[in-house]
């Protein structure tokens, strides 16, 4: 044990004790005054390399500078004892352990303004010149956010999700789930993703043909590369599109060929010879909304029978339809197996989740499945867990009904709301989702449109990033009711007629 | 309101009444029997596709012919009439809610036994064949479990990581996290790496300069993808070594080329011209556990400045040095900006969290996001945010310390026990870590040796994966301590040495 001087001062002496004065706590943080106190200590001590017997200022003391209860302070120091920070010195109150973590010095090496690579030369072909959709990360600050793929907070049963995190991070399920699955998945939530999902969209797969993915990008991702072995061939990506499809294409080194999609979706009569990939949104068609009527979606199997081209079907808002019931998927009408299908939780649960899911038949998994434990190993198990229990106890199908109900209530006010401004809507989304595709005056430039309105707090998102190569300028915007209030839409649809001069 | 009939025997009449026949409970269930019984019944609903008004057990009769208390199976209902599955019916109890979810019919395709597609024409070269290192899924089954990369939830402070989901789960943090960050990383979890994690290695780092991957397989991945550009140069790797950079390399269009590895580790000596990237574990070498000696490490940094290669440095367990202080990293003494510094949470917090982080000058680093966004957007927000947490309350921290006390302890008793039997260690792995590199008698079989000892309840590693080109029979094989505990240390030796006939 060191010899404790008890210091009036401490400061005077900061080698054996701390004064209360490096303490502090914000009340507005969202952490426990004791969680706080404990982060503190720890930064404390690594911070300034503190000595085994350095001593902390007594509970009482630390209690009244801080003007908190004293028994907060008394759990935080006997936590950190626990952890081994910190030693309790009968009737002498607490100090640094002897075994205490440590910050080992930093090295004296300056590394900063020393680059001398020219990764230019040294990295593939540039991603940053990609064309991209631009969101604001604060978009929820904006009092008029038609702003797509964020979560409302309003429809989503937090409660519930919570409950489901606490059974799966509890004693039965941990340690099994934070193990290493190499390649596996959760079978829970694979029983589930086949018994109760995917019957809706008249699949019947196996557990052997579903694949967990890092949300519906990475299935994209995963099936693009396994398919682009032969760069000979087309790869069909929709015009206007997703962008990052279009990039995944580009990069497989297949030749990516842009096709121009109409009021019916995307057509497959455009379908050149020697194609050997076609990329669609039967569901809801990205950006515009539309839905692929049933006699496209036969053309469109019968001819990659024919071709013997594989297709991938991005099942982009299927629990989305409230104004008509949803239309079957193309893989609920595939007899040859060349359907491969992807869809999303990130979407109807929350987006930061990050899980997806692909269907296909089971030689194709088998090497996605490899391909993804190359690339990541497996989606995290608690994540995937939770998520089973969220479906298992209803909570997902709740939320789905939830959901089209109010995007229906809000489909309908902005129709109004553009009717009443005389603002066309330029695609014929007749089943619902969560956006309309707005085309403005022909010599309108949607993207110096959507700058003006963010500086009146109204989020749009400009058509520019859509089309492979858009008439400039572009008058083609995005308007989404996903994550904007009902009552915040006929205002912010006015400050757009507004600006459109109309 | 439909008119309810209560029949004697609802069996008869099953349009309007469901019996309490087709409940049960599992009480040996990690779940609640609430939420057993809200599982249970939303199945019901949605497989046998009940019609509005069809009538459920009364809370009494249910609550007896499952033998549980009354007031469970009575919040269970309530749950699911706020889900909207169930309404009440006053005085008559509970029937299907009027718009309560419903599974649609299935599609009478049958999917089964139709593929007609010749998946081996279509698919990128096969993946399944790589080399791979196998480890059973149900390891924790076995006595003595030799086996490397599995969580020690001995060891693992399971409370501290429920309190800090809790938090990132909570109302404050839960929608920030739960959004769509693109191409973002949680800023929290950057600031603390930065701030404690990266100082350890004598790395100071600028946020710009780090992006969070999905484990240290991701960044490896993102990183050789990235760096692969030039076709005609040379990418080298340790052999033995870890088998998945061999199939990163190899895929990545370079020419992947072995380099022996000495007990010092790999050699900077035995690098060809035309090198492009060199990738190596310099704090413990996969599977030797080897740590590369200062003089070495200066030498590959000096050539990889003269011969303008990229350097990418796999961090492997350097917080497990428990023998000797850690070396500092090779990115501590990089003056030029060519090395790529990767390292992992997932093997020091536990391997299922799948979160690692990568730190490169600023130029690379935003490329790796852009590549990482395209392939998976972000690794899941609430996952870093959970971190975080851990990191800032100090559990990290305390846990390496507690982690690296056991397996000093664990180490001691596995050499005394190898020495008593007289295995030979093959390395000199004289800085810690957590397994051993063993080579048997010359004509042993590590392979068959490990088939053989899974029979008597002990798992090893064959070491025939991690070579390029084994010598056949390979007689190297890997022990690991990591998640055996200490007690079962020598009786699990004294098996193995009895295999091999000593």
């Amino acid at each position: 044990m060191p010899d404790f001087k008890v210091t009036k001062n401490p400061m005077k002496n900061n080698q054996t004790a701390i004064s209360s004065d490096f303490f502090f706590i914000d009340r507005n943080s969202s952490l426990s005054l004791q969680v706080q106190l404990i982060s503190l200590t720890v930064s404390i001590i690594l911070e300034k390399n503190l000595k085994y017997g350095t001593r902390f200022p007594s509970t009482r003391v630390l209690a009244k500078y801080l003007n908190i209860s004293r028994l907060t302070v008394s759990l935080a120091y006997q936590e950190l004892v626990s952890q081994g920070y910190l030693v309790a010195i009968p009737k002498s109150g607490y100090a640094v352990a002897e075994d205490a973590p440590k910050k080992p010095l930093k090295s004296n090496l300056e590394t900063a303004n020393k680059v001398q690579v020219n990764w230019s030369d040294k990295l593939k072909p540039k991603l940053k010149n990609r064309r991209q959709i631009i969101k604001p990360n604060d978009w929820d600050q904006y009092p008029y956010p038609f702003i797509y793929g964020q979560m409302d907070k309003k429809l989503f049963n937090h409660t519930a999700w919570r409950e489901c995190a606490r059974q799966a991070f509890g004693a039965k399920d941990f340690s099994k789930v934070a193990g290493d699955w190499a390649a596996e998945d959760d079978a829970m939530l694979i029983d589930y993703i086949c018994a109760r999902t995917l019957p809706r969209r008249g699949i019947d797969a196996k557990p052997e043909e579903v694949l967990i993915t890092m949300g519906a990008q990475n299935a994209l991702w995963l099936a693009v590369n396994l398919l682009s072995c032969n760069c000979k061939q087309k790869a069909l990506f929709e015009d206007p599109g997703y962008p990052d499809i279009v990039e995944m294409l580009r990069r497989s080194g297949m030749e990516a060929v842009a096709t121009k999609v109409d009021e019916q979706g995307f057509n497959p009569d455009l379908i050149p010879l020697n194609t050997g990939l076609v990329s669609v949104t039967p569901s809801h068609h990205v950006p515009t909304g539309v839905t692929m009527p049933m006699a496209r979606r036969k053309a469109l199997i019968k001819k990659s029978e024919e071709d013997d081209f594989i297709i991938i079907e991005d099942d982009y808002e299927f629990e989305r339809s409230f104004l008509a019931p949803a239309s079957p998927s193309l893989k609920s009408m595939d007899n040859s197996g060349r359907i491969i299908y992807i869809s999303s939780f990130s979407k109807s649960i929350f987006p930061g989740l990050r899980l997806g899911y692909m269907v296909a038949p089971e030689p194709f998994i088998k090497e996605a499945r490899a391909l993804r434990a190359l690339i990541l190993r497996h989606p995290p198990g608690h994540l995937q867990r939770i998520t089973a229990y969220f479906l298992a106890q209803g909570y997902y199908d709740a939320l789905i009904v939830k959901t089209r109900q109010r995007f229906k209530q809000r489909h309908e006010i902005l129709v109004q709301s553009l009717d009443l401004h005389g603002i066309k809507i330029a695609s014929g989304a007749r089943h619902g989702g969560s956006s309309l595709w707005i085309e403005g005056p022909k010599n309108l430039d949607s993207s110096q449109l959507s700058k003006a309105l963010r500086d009146d707090g109204v989020l749009i998102e400009a058509g520019k990033a859509f089309f492979e190569n858009p008439q400039l300028p572009c008058s083609f915007f995005r308007l989404a009711y996903s994550s904007i209030s009902t009552d915040k839409i006929p205002k912010g649809v006015s400050i757009i007629a507004n600006h459109l001069g109309i």
